[in-house]
């Protein structure tokens, strides 16, 4: 496997910032492909192309701190996937959502089941919440897309549970080595969206508005 | 919140084994309804009725030992909800299984999400392999009656989403003061599931063919 962001030689001189983002670039690579287990301040330092201590002067928390970063700089990385502009037929706009978190899938396999499995000694409660926002800004766009400022208690836990399902069929997908094709896997998605919900709107008024309102959008 | 097994004497001569369920019975009882965390010996001692050190005499790893037998007990009694006797329609076995295991959450409410949601001090990958045998042991189940022997990727996946979506409606029921009432809750998990399937009916033929029979079947 090879990572994904080119070391940056060291003599080269960079600001706070652009360093912070540069060390936190190389442990992502890193863990885009490794399990955090099994990634050492020194592979970071190395991927970068900077000493060891450069990167405790950067994290003198160590290893859990960068990986706390890290994972915040992923998380906000798939924030941005669920960025989609106001237009177009829902479903249409649910279908690029969805290309662009599984192009993050794709891409950063190892590191992504990692962080999802949980398991790892690096988990704690922080990083559990880091992913829990993630799941919360997922369904916060879903409920502003669909116009709904006040979903009801059946909406809410149905979009929650698709979302659950998604990152299920994410981590399954990596597993059966990224079948069935990533077009197929979208569509399947975004039919099982439509699917729970026309469930819920058997016993959901809110709910059974909204998918009279998608099934006639296209 | 009132613990539910009843302290037994401690100078009742108990056999090994006897004495052994009597602690994890103590155990599962206070992790029923304290995050794992909060629970110490000392607790399960006092609610056993008996000594620190005979705790320790059954369990010398200590809380990390206890607790994970405690997981495997609990782990053993939610895979008792899936037994279920091959008779009736597809869909009322379905129904019976999920009427067993959301009592078993029900019963369980904070220890169930304390262990589900992970993120504790004593969550480790022995653990999580506790909690992912049961996961795999509810989609065996699952195939197992549709009579299916080979599951493709398609119905494996659909069958492992759905089981997920329903661990995360347990945690939003548990979260939401176990609304709405258990019995709907159960009959939308029953009619999701059809809904699912039927999505992947669409694409994959093994899928089709089971959804023709349960609809069929009742």
């Amino acid at each position: 496997m090879t990572p994904q962001a080119a070391p940056t030689p060291a003599y080269r001189r960079l600001s706070v910032e652009e360093r912070r983002v540069q060390l936190l670039d190389a442990a992502l690579a890193l863990f885009a492909h490794r399990p955090p287990d099994e990634v050492s301040l020194d592979d970071v330092a190395e991927q970068a192309g900077v000493s060891r201590p450069l990167v405790y002067r950067y994290f003198p928390g160590g290893k859990q701190q960068l990986y706390e970063a890290a994972l915040r700089s992923a998380a906000d990385e798939l924030r941005l996937c669920f960025d989609e502009p106001r237009e177009g037929p829902l479903l249409t706009r649910l279908t690029r959502a969805l290309d662009r978190y599984l192009a993050f899938v794709d891409g950063h396999d190892t590191g992504f089941s990692a962080l999802l499995r949980g398991g790892s000694v690096v988990e704690t409660s922080r990083t559990s919440a880091i992913v829990d926002g993630v799941r919360r800004a997922a369904a916060e766009h879903i409920m502003s897309h669909l116009g709904v400022t006040e979903p009801g208690p059946r909406l809410g836990m149905t979009v929650r549970m698709w979302i659950t399902a998604v990152e299920a069929a994410s981590l399954i997908w990596l597993d059966e080595e990224k079948q069935p094709p990533v077009e197929e896997l979208r569509d399947w998605l975004v039919e099982q969206f439509v699917a729970v919900l026309s469930v819920t709107a058997r016993r959901d008024a809110q709910t059974a508005e909204l998918v009279g309102a998608l099934v006639g959008d296209v």
